[in-house]
């Protein structure tokens, strides 16, 4: 990684009091390679140079480093440095950086801050996380229809020149209702004369400042957009997400994807692996490892009402976590593939049966398969020694290949079903897909596999 | 969604010889709806919609569709159409689309291809899955450094009316050396006598095309890029990787992520769940089920090796689904933060012991909140009936718990080391973390759990 081979020479230049070099160095870098290196400092190093750059290039650096970084090196330094920092960021990354502060730092940040920035950053904190709004940014060219090409350039030149990112222009009416779009392109090709109105595009896509964010992702994802605009119920522009945010933010939402598919709640938010501290991590962790645990201890029960099969015939015990954990592989991976369906719009909660369907077929042959496998281990491996008078191989096999071959198709089915129904119900399926499904399949599974053995080897 | 609500009407109007209507919803759709509703129809149905189309229209339609319909589709279709369909799609969605079509049919509409988008194609075409080259687009604006801004805007009125998106012009030499980026803003926003070279970006990002396409898109992302320009090994242009392919590469690479985590192989490489094949299905998750299934097999044979100690113990059966799933669990959590950790990298393989101090420390502390809730259960439901004689309850909790936290702090030390191990030999961490993860926990928390019973119980 990069801070790993430059860090030590920046330190090594601080030391020897090469401070030029150094601050030469920040100026140069791109500031997300900058802020690397500036997270491998000593935090009184790196506060002295953000400190000793230029306002605007220790925004861009500070913007960049982890939120809980941020946070601690906000601690070092006057809230009016601070304030001076974020007023130079754009209102989108402005409040992103404001919302790692601690509270108190926060507010004071906020007051030192010139009214017109106060009143944009309120407007932004104000939409809750996962919503569109909150990761828009505000910072967008507005024009009317009724002007030319030639002047619409004009405008660019006396208003783009501070904006974060410039590729469309938007039309508005009076009340800045979105009307339509026209790229930079457009904009450069058509007849310098030509109103606005006449060439922009009216068909176009946009999002309420309220809705899911997921769903604003998806949208821009879907036809292409390099930016989604985001408006009002009455259809008035507010903001746009950009192409780089929502990338930020389909990144994010995979890991919280992946971690919630563990039973790990969280942990991602603001920090990153090596810098989120080990009670952190516990805390994240404990949650749903006690619940499943707790569970897990219920499946003791399941097998002390059966203690006495068991005692007549030990040989069930030697298959017990095979059967519980092919039901959480078999059932997991259906799990995985309908929620991943789900998130990617494949399939809709309107499709559970033809899901079943599908899932119940290819259930019935891996069953088969692993089936035939089990049933030529216990075949061949089970000596006559294990079992007791009046029972034998072949019952035996018959029956722990029968248990499996419900178990992987129980798991497989409930493995479907279950991500759907909580999805029905507004819940987000990874989180309870994967641990909360193994531990179904291994309490009902080992119902099973008793009731079998009784039902075959009737004892 | 969108197909179930608007492809009956669709369908009722192709049935009232209504076609007319029909055309027009398809001519004004955007390519992705229009492709969503044509998947809901026949083949039949969506052969003629294309025939009659604007072959433009049709084009964007056709590529917008799951890869497995394009193939379908094709297949009803003469190959002179599809040429004609193919060669109105930008070079790398033409090469996308070819490569869904069975081999024959992609052969004969290549030589239908005029020469020179043959020979684009057959660049493309070169490129390994999973590299830089096979997901950028061969359209560029491509300019001399020595010309005025002025200049390069007739240049661009002259070329870019055909290019697929111009967000940004490179500035190449004589040898299409890439120089420098030049955004259409600054274009715009510049004196028009100015001279490219004097008011381009010269620090401009690039991979090579034969790099990992994960890699691109990490630059892409990690530096708020619109496009990432990908050159050869001598620094020529050569095309650009753009925000919406990233986009859909991260999105595919998710998912893969997810499947792999479940030992499902490359299901979702071409089609969606419901339009893949139950046999499709089944082939993509046998292997490893197989694999795992055998593996559970084995942890037969340990247990197996101590069922004597099971005969007298009977309660040591009770609590060995709890011992595995809890084992698989926690494992499967620090194998996820890794995983993901590596993915975004936050870490790198070099820092192994760093993570596993911090997941040796977490995991020390999950062991003493989950062992204290197996000593409680231990010990308030165990009765005497249970215990052979000379053995007391406070001994089985003892080791019941002691082995629990063994199998805790074990299984997530090897759920970090795993991954970041295999990461080093170059393989995809995903591939291996979760289930083959549980399965060796399993087995060999299965050992230590009557190794430990033996010798706190001494039997």
């Amino acid at each position: 990684m990069l801070d790993q081979l430059i860090a030590p020479d920046i330190r090594a230049a601080i030391k020897n009091g090469e401070m030029a070099a150094v601050l030469d160095y920040f100026r140069e870098a791109h500031p997300a390679d900058a802020a690397e290196v500036l997270a491998g400092l000593a935090e009184e190093e790196a506060v002295a140079i953000l400190k000793q750059l230029e306002t605007e290039i220790a925004a861009d650096i500070f913007c960049e480093l982890p939120g809980d970084l941020q946070a601690d090196l906000a601690e070092l330094m006057p809230s009016a440095d601070i304030a001076e920092l974020v007023s130079e960021l754009s209102p989108d990354d402005m409040v992103d950086t404001l919302k790692t502060l601690p509270e108190e730092l926060m507010a004071d940040v906020v007051l030192a801050l010139e009214p017109a920035e106060q009143a944009e950053v309120q407007q932004l904190v104000d939409y809750a996380e996962g919503t569109a709004g909150s990761i828009m940014t505000t910072e967008f060219i507005a024009l009317p229809g009724g002007i030319s090409a030639a002047q619409a350039i004009e405008r660019l030149r006396s208003e783009a020149a501070d904006k974060e990112s410039v590729y469309n222009s938007y039309v508005v009416d009076s009340h800045r209702k979105l009307l339509g779009v026209i790229t930079l392109r457009d904009l450069i090709l058509s007849q310098p004369e030509s109103l606005l109105r006449d060439f922009m595009d009216d068909q176009v896509a946009s999002v309420q400042a309220d809705s899911d964010s997921e769903e604003a992702i998806h949208t821009l994802s879907r036809y292409d957009l390099v930016e989604l605009p985001v408006v009002t119920e009455s259809g008035m522009l507010i903001g746009l997400i950009t192409h780089d945010d929502a990338m930020d933010a389909m990144q994010r939402e995979h890991t919280e994807d992946m971690e919630r598919f563990m039973g790990i709640s969280g942990v991602h938010e603001d920090s990153s692996y090596l810098r989120t501290s080990v009670w952190s991590h516990f805390k994240h962790r404990v949650v749903w490892l006690v619940i499943l645990t707790a569970l897990g201890l219920v499946s003791g029960f399941v097998i002390q009402g059966f203690q006495d099969m068991l005692s007549t015939l030990i040989i069930l015990s030697f298959y017990m976590p095979m059967l519980v954990a092919t039901g959480g592989n078999t059932g997991s991976q259906s799990a995985t593939m309908v929620v991943r369906a789900l998130a990617l719009k494949e399939i809709a909660t309107a499709d559970v049966w033809r899901v079943v369907w599908k899932e119940l077929r290819v259930a019935l042959m891996l069953s088969v398969v692993l089936g035939a496998l089990a049933f030529a281990r216990v075949w061949f491996f089970t000596g006559t020694a294990f079992l007791p008078a009046g029972i034998g191989v072949l019952d035996v096999s018959f029956a722990i290949t029968l248990a499996l071959a419900v178990q992987v198709v129980s798991s497989m089915v409930v493995g479907a079903l279950l991500p759907i129904g909580v999805s029905r119900l507004g819940v987000d399926p990874a989180l309870v897909a994967s641990p909360a499904l193994a531990t179904i399949v291994d309490i009902s599974g080992l119902l099973s596999y008793f009731s079998i053995a009784r039902l075959v080897l009737g004892i």
